[in-house]
């Protein structure tokens, strides 16, 4: 269901969009027999999110979907709900194999109920003809992510629950190969890659997505700096970042914000947001939301009372000299080492390198830490972040200025910079009322 | 670790709380060997939350912790982390076995590291003297619990999971407990039913916790009626809860809030938000906010322009006399049966039966519909919610009002009700400056 369309279901980015997703991936698979699931309904009491590689092949966003496509002739299958009067009285619009609209929607003309999947795989297929190499059977071993996931986290955890002795099981995506498997009497083979190398250069409206989200990053970021002063809580912060980013748009955190003042602006994961921030203090604020799939990542770090001190200034120029160069070299040609060493470039001139604890640059998409390499020539449409940082233990003073770039023609786009970041410009900006000044203005309601 | 602390880690609801859950839980178990599983770090890239089980036995809210306890002598050890100085500079404070403030916090004096578990259980459960009948070893085989989770929600998505021909994997509690029978060669006992029967009855910090989230969700509630107008739409609302219910006090919502106008009011577990208000609809409001593990579950509905027209308060002042009926019933010795019909009487007196959808009461505590049944006297502690509701298809007319409630020695106490629910009131509330428009009315930055 989607805002855009008044509450009306949407199919993701656009049918075109999805089907040029499903194309660019017959292209590189070949042949055989595609097959993906997407998630069950939530088992908390949440919204449902779509698993968000299956989202990008489809732009399905409802529960218990499935997908079929025969790689060489093109045909495509949708797997969705039966009906059920009494579910959609409960829980609203559920795309089911009634709804006539389901294949308009989506361009994909052959709708069924899900139970049918295997059935229809299998004659996909085709029959046996032993002798000859069978049909590929593909399907996405990759992890499943949803909301605020990233495959550099759901992979770790999916694989140290399979190795753990007291747990053992095996990933969603396994347990259905293993399926497959045994029904089909094949190996499966796995599309994770060939669609993660789809989605490393992004297209026009993919850019516009990340956009979407950065704008609505950005603009949370502005209100923080407005509203914070000493007392109140990391927690005010948080929950004003996610307030904002919400109503512009976001449909939730693409990771727990950062929110670290003090001794915690060092801490380069920390999202307890669980202390009182003080006086002569910096707060490293690293924080992206997610909208309509697609997220962003920035970090700002400013002076909790609004003014920087002298050594908060001092690193806090050189981390944003250092960010400026790698900004200027991101560019078609270049390499992400070649950011990352202009980064480093401009921390070593200024004899700081002792507080780096971290690389500059990771891929941005769908996923926070979206597949990219750290190889290979920058080309147009890949987007990724620039952040580099600078820590001092002995004063408790952590930096980090972290921008999504889209690489253009020419050189690259930063989509992310309505949040200030020039000294003089936050200094500014925070002189300004913030929403929390006028909530807590009013008779303390 | 914890805002009231200042960032510092807290032993939940303090350690004598927790003592005391256990030496109710040895009580009700009368012999054998407990041992739990606290939860691994998040899938995703959020906060970690313990399970609600885990942590209501133990207070510890850090990953991959267990607990082992000997029902008959009380010997108690708690599994924590191996240290580690480099996950802990990205992470920050993990409780692991270096920290001498961990028994000390928690109380439980034996503290060792997480892969000592079984070795610890084996010891515990004595050598095997055949003959005699073994020790029970008693594991928690009900769904884990987390943050927006419950037991009526995560419980039967397991058993769907166990169940689909294309997945089959078991809980983590099932995989878990197989694993002990395997090593130990003994069934193993679930003491789920026993902890959620001493859940029933809420102690005074647990009402005290539950009296934080609902007045977090009463602020919440109030600034939403402030703030709502035609043209809005159901997002704004939805992120504006979630922003003031987390300024005070809120982990997130116990379940995704429905904020449903017009036609939206009418489905009980709408949770899109995906609409624009329009003048002349009521808009249903039903959220809780989550504070240290605890839950509420509030609703009210008002028209989005501030003026109920005349069916619209013909339907919502039944609504409301139907819950002061019930609330009036909810006393010691009265059933929530009593309660229920205490409810529909008065719907039934009005000739609004065809307009009723549902029942009116459930427990809330932990989970926001938490282990309680609908027979049996009330006894002081029962805390549950009384909601009654009318939905009126032709005219688009969903009304529902619900507060939590305590069974007091007298009879009850409403604590969600500083979010007004008279008519008046709501009118006179919505005609106050919210922070949206303030918001809206300044440069639309």
């Amino acid at each position: 269901m989607s805002r855009a369309a008044d509450g009306a279901p949407v199919c993701g980015l656009g049918a075109e969009f999805h089907a040029a997703r499903r194309a660019a991936l017959r292209e590189s698979l070949k042949e055989g027999v595609l097959v993906l699931r997407g998630l069950p309904p939530s088992r908390g009491n949440l919204t449902f999110r779509q698993d968000k590689n299956f989202w990008w092949l489809t732009g399905v966003e409802s529960p218990n979907v499935a997908f079929a496509m025969d790689i060489e002739s093109g045909h495509e299958v949708l797997f969705v709900y039966k009906p059920s009067a009494w579910k959609e009285r409960w829980e609203g619009e559920i795309w089911d194999s009634d709804d006539a609209w389901v294949a308009e929607l989506t361009g994909i003309e052959d709708v069924r109920p899900t139970a049918d999947l295997l059935d229809v795989v299998e004659e996909m297929l085709g029959p046996d003809t032993s002798g000859e190499a069978p049909r590929r059977l593909w399907t996405n071993l990759g992890a499943h992510i949803g909301l605020a996931g990233s495959y550099d986290s759901a992979g770790p955890y999916d694989r140290a629950r399979a190795k753990d002795p007291l747990d053992g099981r095996v990933s969603r995506e396994k347990a259905f190969a293993a399926h497959l498997e045994e029904r089909f009497g094949r190996d499966v083979h796995d599309c994770w890659k060939a669609m993660s190398q789809i989605r490393v250069v992004k297209t026009a409206e993919e850019i516009a997505a990340m956009e979407r989200a950065a704008r609505s990053g950005a603009l949370a970021m502005c209100e923080a700096m407005r509203s914070c002063r000493p007392g109140l809580g990391e927690w005010d912060l948080d929950a004003l970042l996610n307030w904002i980013q919400a109503r512009h748009g976001a449909d939730g955190p693409a990771y727990a914000a950062i929110v670290g003042s003090g001794a915690n602006s060092l801490v380069l994961h920390y999202n307890f947001s669980a202390r009182r921030m003080r006086d002569g203090e910096v707060v490293l604020i690293d924080f992206g939301p997610e909208v309509d799939h697609y997220t962003t990542d920035i970090t700002r770090t400013f002076p909790v009372n609004g003014k920087f001190t002298d050594r908060q200034a001092e690193i806090y120029d050189v981390v944003l000299a250092a960010q400026a160069a790698g900004i200027a070299t991101a560019r078609p040609g270049s390499t992400i080492a070649d950011v990352e060493l202009a980064c480093r470039d401009v921390i070593l001139e200024a004899g700081m390198q002792e507080f780096m604890r971290h690389g500059a640059v990771h891929s941005v998409g769908m996923e926070v830490h979206d597949p990219g390499s750290m190889r290979g020539e920058l080309v147009p449409g890949m987007c990724f972040t620039i952040e580099p940082g600078l820590y001092e233990d002995a004063t408790g003073i952590g930096v980090r200025i972290e921008d999504v770039v889209v690489i253009t023609a020419e050189g690259c786009r930063v989509i992310s910079d309505q949040a200030p970041k020039e000294r003089s410009e936050i200094e500014a900006l925070m002189a300004e009322k913030g929403v929390l000044d006028w909530v807590d203005g009013r008779s303390n309601r």
